[in-house]
């Protein structure tokens, strides 16, 4: 039986590293899915570019980490055509297609764009928000739909931008008389919910891992920067010292151990409590357990990292096998739309 | 010295036959451009899905008319590069990309979106305007500057649309720090004004030839055609019989006549007001002219008419040139934007 097929991606922001969080909410339920699925895995280099008013960044080199995050996570090559959005122009012949049958009162009522509309006012923005963010979940569109994808792994609160796609990609098919697109189905990750990050907010309540909040493990961070970035981590408040009792619960480093050490964790976490164990031990301890689970990721990202060619080649292949589906795609759809 | 770089284009509405008025105001202006500057001229096909809420025309064939009529009036393939829009998906890229830098109040502001946006509103439009009839203005400002063009031929009504094009060019030169784009300057046509059509509006004023109208001459039209619609043409509602006296001012026939015939209008006016000629003469006699004038765009079209796999040759090689321009200023923009 053929396999259906699946379309994943991120944004290249902020440089582009990934933290611990993509890994678990998004990274690893990828490397997951990669052989049951003909998979389709891009980084979304124009949507970084969704709101341009000042000089652009470095979005080629951001984009190449998250190239390398994916492989790092051990995304494979061979299982899945991994590529740029920016490589396979088709998104762009797609997304200008799609816009046409998009009424604009749809986009305005997407609530990320209700959000980040404020956000562009708030911030000085001279005349707020961009075409291409009022836009974004057209282009996001084209790029599940141009290669016919079936499902789409999402996080719950992208729900809405699949809808929307699932709209147009429905609108399109009416509109030409002809199932030119499958309807893409969300498939909603099963991590474990949220990872929490490093630190706390001010009443105290550990809060996710974000890069906006600094708090973040990265997949890049060497050894010692694991070990630094937990000493400084938050614990629990009024374990001053060795002895004072802990809440395990509420502590960034006894969570980030469980998680990470299921089967070992229970005595750390019960000699926190009982006041048998301080919190420099167990932040040792964690950074001995997120290495040892970040070392196979570090080994994969040194080999890639050594061979710049290899990756180049790498995303070459990988854009004429999203070019070759897209572009089959878009000799469908020209056809539909008599042109 | 280097000729400056003209970019020209229409939409194929309407099944893409165009008329008179259209070679007058904008067909025959290129021809005359095409000595003096390095001319890019296409068929704007996607345009034509500014909104898209029903099956849609054969937009192939229509744009194949377009380029007929285009070769027909003059336009040499071996001076300008001809081709249709969606053959050089450079436009595309480039539209997304300037989508993200352009703020949705501009585009707002624009009158002709007012003016349709309500039109689509009238029409029983179920959601309103589109995303892409909203973004009208930033596709079209990359087919401009896509070809870095220095000048765009335009009727007074569309110098709105270059202008919003003037200020995204601005806008992206300035994020970038760095002149990518020349900003393209209107060559409004030097055309003899509003051509009249065959017909007249209530009160008895002759109105602009317009396909809405069908009041028109098309370029296709047989000789037979055009002496058919000759007869049925406007002229002076009181000159009933040959001897009543006209006033060509106000007649379609005459009009035309002068328009077509400076040299030697002059015994059909005179006879026309002083009733010792009457409007069977006039018409035939009009008739003439405007199948003389046509001649020789008639035996061109045939021409290129006779042979299919030449004009697809001929859009092939239009679309290469145009794509070699366009992928050379793409790589300008993808370096500027660190992409």
């Amino acid at each position: 039986m053929q396999k259906k097929r699946l379309l994943s991606g991120m944004q290249p922001t902020g440089g582009g590293r990934l933290h611990l969080g993509n890994y678990e909410g998004a990274l690893k339920p990828w490397t997951k899915l990669q052989d049951s699925y003909e998979m389709f895995c891009f980084v979304a280099d124009w949507h970084a570019y969704t709101t341009l008013n000042s000089a652009p960044p470095d979005i080629a080199a951001a984009s190449r980490e998250v190239v390398l995050d994916y492989l790092s996570a051990g995304l494979d090559p061979e299982k899945c055509a991994i590529f740029r959005q920016s490589q396979v122009p088709q998104h762009a012949e797609l997304a200008v297609l799609l816009g046409m049958l998009t009424p604009v009162s749809w986009l305005e009522r997407v609530p990320t764009y209700k959000e980040k509309r404020e956000f562009v006012s708030e911030g000085g923005g001279d005349s707020g928000p961009s075409y291409g963010l009022l836009g974004y979940p057209v282009l996001q569109t084209a790029d599940i739909i141009v290669y016919r994808a079936h499902v789409v792994p999402v996080g719950k609160d992208q729900a809405p931008h699949l809808e929307i796609s699932r709209e147009i990609a429905r609108r399109f098919n009416h509109l030409v008389g002809e199932e030119v697109f499958p309807i893409p189905d969300a498939l909603i990750s099963e991590a474990t919910g949220v990872l929490p990050g490093l630190d706390a907010d001010e009443s105290g309540q550990l809060r996710k891992m974000s890069k906006s909040y600094g708090n973040c493990i990265y997949l890049t961070d060497k050894p010692d920067e694991v070990v630094t970035r937990l000493k400084t981590a938050f614990t629990t408040p009024t374990k001053i010292r060795k002895d004072d009792p802990g809440v395990p619960e509420g502590c960034a480093v006894c969570q980030l151990r469980k998680l990470y050490d299921p089967e070992g964790f229970q005595p750390q976490w019960d000699e926190c409590r009982s006041g048998a164990r301080g919190c420099v031990q167990s932040k040792r301890e964690t950074a001995e357990v997120l290495n040892a689970m970040l070392e196979p990721i570090r080994e994969r990202r040194a080999l890639y990292e050594s061979d710049p060619a290899e990756l180049d080649r790498l995303l070459k292949r990988g854009a004429e096998k999203a070019a070759a589906v897209a572009e089959e795609t878009l000799q469908q759809v020209r056809r539909a739309l008599r042109l």
